[in-house]
């Protein structure tokens, strides 16, 4: 059983998620959406059976035939519509992401999926958090840890810097930063994907990864003694990697994931090869989360257009991570 | 007719030309390979039947039947030995290269087309040039103009910057070079692929294009402007686009050409969706030029197990666009 924030209400995530309960009814994994139970029936008529229930036991039971709905500790501020995001629900959005933490980190349920949230919206209602990872990290104790991992049905990617500028991304580059975001992807691929000894291929910062040199020192700097340390440490590991030449099928075949130095370099070839299908991943937590990569597509939203794939795999995935943390 | 220039001799270049050779010869478009028809003839037998010719007439007669081979004004310094290159080859091997340029210029042959060349080795032995394309510009007078566009059967891309580190690409990049090289490509596309109106999407430089300004100014600041400029002129163009996004399938079937600022993100979603059938074309030369997206893979050179699909998709393109330019 996992449970599911509700995202922003304005957004895709209420349409995809009854079509993500329709998905996946019959074969799990189970879901709890943490919503307003009569908001979710109202837009839910002829499409999903909604049930609201106020235990995670209750969720379980029904599952099979409806969409068990669990109210959410702060009330929406006013009814949604469809993408007109309202920074009066905030206190909603967030509140559903904290009462799902707590759910998990009391083991009622295996696991946090999230629902797109308007980083915009609630930065307007004072959220200090620049997204969803650094708030569960907070949530849990765990700031600093995290780590981004997005996996597709073709690939992993794991970005050491994140959602800064391309020229910060550069400056924050450190030996350290990737080894700690390697050894806990090395941690998690063992741990959460059953992979018994992870293949790492880093990628090199600079085009052909610097060609010894020639073209930016960082590769040679800062990401060879990164991959050197992680070898000591028994890892099995390849790079600095020419960042083009690292993601063609052949390529792919010889790792199991992609350690990149900036956004677009994991972001690209993920999005190019697996738009529809990538999984967000936050590794480094205590709890299970998992997040479909996108966003909350106010442009489309109440449309009906709006593809569950990315939601129904994170789904998957966080049970499938669940299910192999239950067996090691 | 187009010449093919003999590219380090050391590296696959001979044996995916004799390859291109046979996959062409009774399709076309036809080619002379500027060579030591000697060499050439000892590396082939049984594979490909060579003629040594001393003028283009002769080579378009042979075509069909033989690899027309045409002496290189300069001659190697030692037989070449795969998988080890000689820098006193050099002087053949940018001879090759001058002597394919003077045929064009002088409207002998139609276009250029490259065989890969190992930058290091030639470095050693003096040559001042970081790359074929611009010892192209320099050869025709056009030094500055020139413009690197990849082309793939799903996308074609054109960095603005090139072979520089990742932050001396930051540095260079301008409202200026993004306006000409879109321009260039604008008048490529038309003239030469024969897209009367071209589609351009510029990317951004920062993660989802800087979402306003809140990481990196560079999207607001540089890459605006220039997307103003060049509407202003009337040119069909979107951006800053986000560019993780921006090479997906539904993406890239609203433009022709994807306008990048740094070398990997042009490159790594080309190589990535297009890898074995990328080719590289100059943009901004009075001549035709392209050449095999790919390097000169010394490490498999002499094994037979070199993909010749790259070098012959660009004898191809280099056809087709001899050919837009006379029905021009």
């Amino acid at each position: 059983m996992l449970a599911l924030t509700m995202g922003d209400p304005a957004g895709v995530g209420p349409e995809i998620t009854l079509w993500a309960w329709h998905a996946l009814r019959r074969s799990g994994p189970s879901f709890v959406l943490l919503a307003d139970p009569d908001w979710i029936a109202s837009i839910a008529h002829g499409v999903a059976t909604i049930r609201p229930v106020a235990s995670i036991a209750e969720a379980r039971a029904v599952f099979h035939e409806a969409l068990p709905v669990m109210a959410v500790s702060a009330p929406l501020g006013s009814t949604p519509v469809p993408g007109h995001p309202d920074p009066g629900n905030a206190g909603a959005i967030t509140a559903s992401i904290a009462d799902a933490v707590r759910l998990a980190m009391a083991g009622d349920v295996d696991g946090v999926v999230t629902n797109p949230i308007a980083k915009a919206v609630l930065k307007q209602a004072g959220f200090p958090y620049p997204g969803h990872t650094e708030y569960l990290a907070a949530l849990t104790d765990a700031s600093g840890r995290e780590v981004m991992m997005l996996a597709g049905p073709s690939l992993r990617v794991v970005p050491v810097t994140i959602h800064v500028s391309l020229r910060e991304a550069i400056e924050r580059l450190s030996t350290d930063e990737i080894v700690r975001v390697s050894l806990t992807t090395v941690a998690s691929l063992s741990r959460d994907f059953g992979i018994a000894r992870p293949r790492l291929a880093v990628a090199g910062l600079n085009p052909h990864a610097g060609e010894d040199g020639h073209m930016g020192a960082e590769d040679i700097d800062i990401i060879r003694p990164a991959i050197e340390r992680l070898r000591g440490q028994g890892i099995d590991v390849v790079g600095p990697m020419p960042p083009d030449t690292m993601f063609t099928a052949p390529a792919r075949a010889r790792y199991d994931v992609a350690v990149c130095m900036y956004h677009d370099q994991a972001l690209i070839p993920l999005k190019t090869l697996d738009m529809a299908q990538g999984v967000n991943v936050t590794l480094g937590l205590d709890l299970v989360r998992t997040s479909p990569d996108h966003g909350t597509a106010f442009d489309i939203a109440g449309q009906g257009v709006a593809d569950p794939a990315s939601l129904i795999a994170a789904l998957r995935l966080a049970g499938s991570i669940a299910e192999h943390r239950k067996t090691a």
